[in-house]
């Protein structure tokens, strides 16, 4: 007899879905967290009157299990606003424009057209969740997509521009992350249109309540007691159906444990026996990027009054992409600033004053004086948390996709993983997180039902 | 009243030098050390009665940290056997060929010289300890050394070349590495040839009785219960000149501790409070090669009375590299064979008894026939080893070497980093490990000194 059927690490989304699975399937389950909240990549704010998502935000079509279960515990959504025209600071020159395709001159989108379509053919020849069956895997996994951009002869626009899309969706700089990685990451997600676009796309809604909400009300239904917060795991021991969880409050004995932090957390925990060399590999190479965000809460959201739609990209950092993220009554107008990848590793140690006059007028710079006064403001820096140490998702460097990507979902044992980066769609999103934890519960409940 | 003085994490040379000087100076040290015996990535075996050296094996001319502690505690060094041809497997094409330059057609020297020029050209440029304050520091970190050469349209002979460099070095391909990193670590060995060469460079001599020997000795005159053998670090609680280390058997205080271990296992202990970021960011993003030995015992060096060296290079793997070892009074003969980067990730996993017929199948298809039945056989697999998970060093990607090598030494109020990878000369190599250990010893006793 073990003290409950299954142990979760990690009270993120991921987590906490397949906790909420398992419960469903009439498991018993323990879930802990080691730091003092629930959610991982998932945090709110409320600033100003105004909630705030610190971390995971949108959502967008065909991410059905994350908008499932939102639907079952009640947090509603409602749509990213984008009437108005966009801004672009670039070459220091502020220009507006409509949809997608920025004025950056008729030669820069030619060759950012062909630049994207060459990537996008390229993606649709990964067979998704398997890359490194992928041809010439090993090829384009020695490449970085910068390296890649160099060899097609991006023109420095094209360069830039994909550094934005690098920089929103991995948190790095193109010369850091595998080709492999990449196409594979846009192949899953269905292209690139899908994982850029406002309309139709993955940032086309968001959380009535915060997107923290969801997690907390997730974790509110497993019950009393079933989450320990501020319970690292520093230990698990493992043999054929039984593990013990250690942490500072002692030993959980269980059958089953579902691992769902970020890869390059695995290896925090020690392993009695250790992981497999392969599996420890994986931890040790899938290290995540850097996006940190800020928010500044204004009485109203006054760039809409002059046609604006608070979406902007810029090229002078630190805060180089904005939305427009206020509450659906227009109640308080919020804007959305990023500082991903180079820009967050040179800003993230700077001191509270100094990043909020930066980050302010990086605002200013784009929608006027006004922007300098906010009501509140809020900036979460994820490069900076505690047990996370980056964010959105991994950033893996070049060498690493081909030859470790089986190692993210293959069970050691009674040891399973979960966690957004193991998904085989919309991985690196919220959807990803809840698919994953949905998949690391039936693998469970599959081992348990053949036992 | 602490325990201790200083706790050093990890017996590899560097930690065991850092007790040993610390010891010297008068302070009171204890040593936990993970695995179940000292020397980290110095490690020997005895086969058929030759003592191999299955880690660090090699020193040369300059390493004078390394030769002055082996000859402290009576380890003797003898020259490396170079007499004779060496080989060349090529394009499926066996040669001989004596010294550095392999006969591989005028206009693969020529280029394989330009582009070595080019890179040592290039690395003189980089200041040693301070690579960011390279010029262009951020552009040479976010290139690989694949894409540097892509970008010279360096030769596919100039190609293949460079890798056996990075695998031997760095146990990685060309388009794993950050080219700022090579740059630096080539300054910091001062240049290719004193690297690469054996008369006059680092492979020059090895040990009478291994290099472990030095090991074990130093461990042995620490006195006995010094050593903690079989005792992983999990947690250290610090504060300003007070440090709680947990192990398994409890705490211990002391006032300083050394952390000994490669960057990327820093953050398998867990700090209290956490590191700062910019040291978690190192620890996760400065993960280490992979460079794996075979060694075949024959009852005589047959190779010389052919009148060949038993240094050699293949193109064909596992085995992509070889070197004589034997004993120096040949009573036996010993080939000493490299699999590293690609090969080991691939050959690591694989079963002894393939992995055995394949590594010494590539030994007689340079030295003929005779190398397939040797009196005793030994494989070294260090991407396999538990707590090291690779070796020689760290072999950090893109984006990696600007930002993050401070780092490496900075300490974290009573915490001080050692291991050869903190070193600022023959980083890599024994010797940056002993220096490394003189280094942390040396600051700990200046901050003892004014506290």
């Amino acid at each position: 007899m073990t003290d409950v059927d299954v142990v979760v690490v990690g009270a993120g989304l991921s987590g906490l879905t397949a906790a909420r699975n398992l419960q469903q399937r009439g498991l018993s389950v323990r879930v802990f967290e080691a730091t003092g909240r629930v959610g991982g990549r998932v945090k709110s704010a409320q600033v100003a009157g105004a909630v705030v998502d610190l971390g995971g935000t949108f959502v967008g079509p065909g991410q059905e299990r994350i908008i499932a279960l939102a639907d079952e515990v009640g947090v509603g959504r409602y749509p990213t606003h984008e009437a108005g025209d966009n801004l672009i600071l670039w070459r220091k020159d502020l220009k507006r424009y409509r949809g997608l395709i920025p004025p950056i001159g008729a030669p820069n989108l030619l060759d950012l057209a062909r630049v994207r379509a060459s990537l996008e053919r390229l993606s649709r020849k990964i067979p998704v969740g398997r890359p490194w069956d992928a041809p010439h895997a090993a090829d384009l996994d020695a490449q970085t997509l910068g390296s890649w951009l160099a060899a097609k002869h991006a023109s420095r626009g094209t360069h830039d521009l994909m550094a934005v899309v690098c920089k929103t969706s991995w948190g790095c700089e193109p010369s850091e992350i595998s080709l492999l990685y990449v196409l594979h990451y846009v192949a899953q997600a269905g292209g690139l249109d899908p994982l850029l676009e406002t309309r139709g796309g993955a940032v086309e809604q968001h959380f009535v309540e915060g997107s923290h909400e969801v997690a907390v009300r997730v974790a509110d239904a497993l019950g009393a007691g079933t989450v320990r917060l501020g319970s690292p795991v520093l230990r698990i021991d493992w043999a054929e159906n039984e593990v013990t969880v250690h942490t500072d409050d002692g030993p959980t004995t269980a059958r089953r444990v579902i691992v769902a932090v970020p890869p390059a957390l695995r290896r925090r925990i020690r392993f009695v026996p250790d992981l497999p060399a392969a599996h420890r590999r994986l931890s040790q190479r899938w290290s995540p990027g850097i996006l940190s965000k800020i928010y500044a809460v204004y009485d109203a959201p006054f760039w809409r009054a002059s046609g604006l739609s608070g979406m902007s990209i810029s090229d002078e950092g630190p805060i180089f992409i904005t939305f427009d993220a206020s509450p659906r009554d227009a109640s308080r107008g919020v804007i959305l600033g990023f500082i991903g990848g180079d820009y967050a590793r040179e800003w993230d140690p700077v001191d509270d004053a100094e990043r909020r006059i930066r980050a302010l007028s990086s605002l200013a710079d784009l929608f006027g004086k006004r922007a300098l006064d906010p009501l509140g403001y809020v900036d979460q820096r994820w490069g900076e948390e505690d047990w996370l140490g980056g964010g959105p998702t991994a950033a893996p460097g070049p060498g690493t996709s081909a030859s470790m990507h089986v190692q993210l979902t293959e069970p050691v044992g009674p040891i399973h993983w979960a966690g957004t980066e193991t998904a085989t769609r919309w991985a690196g999103h919220m959807d990803g997180a809840v698919a994953a934890g949905e998949r690391a519960a039936r693998e469970v409940a599959i081992a348990e039902a053949v036992r």
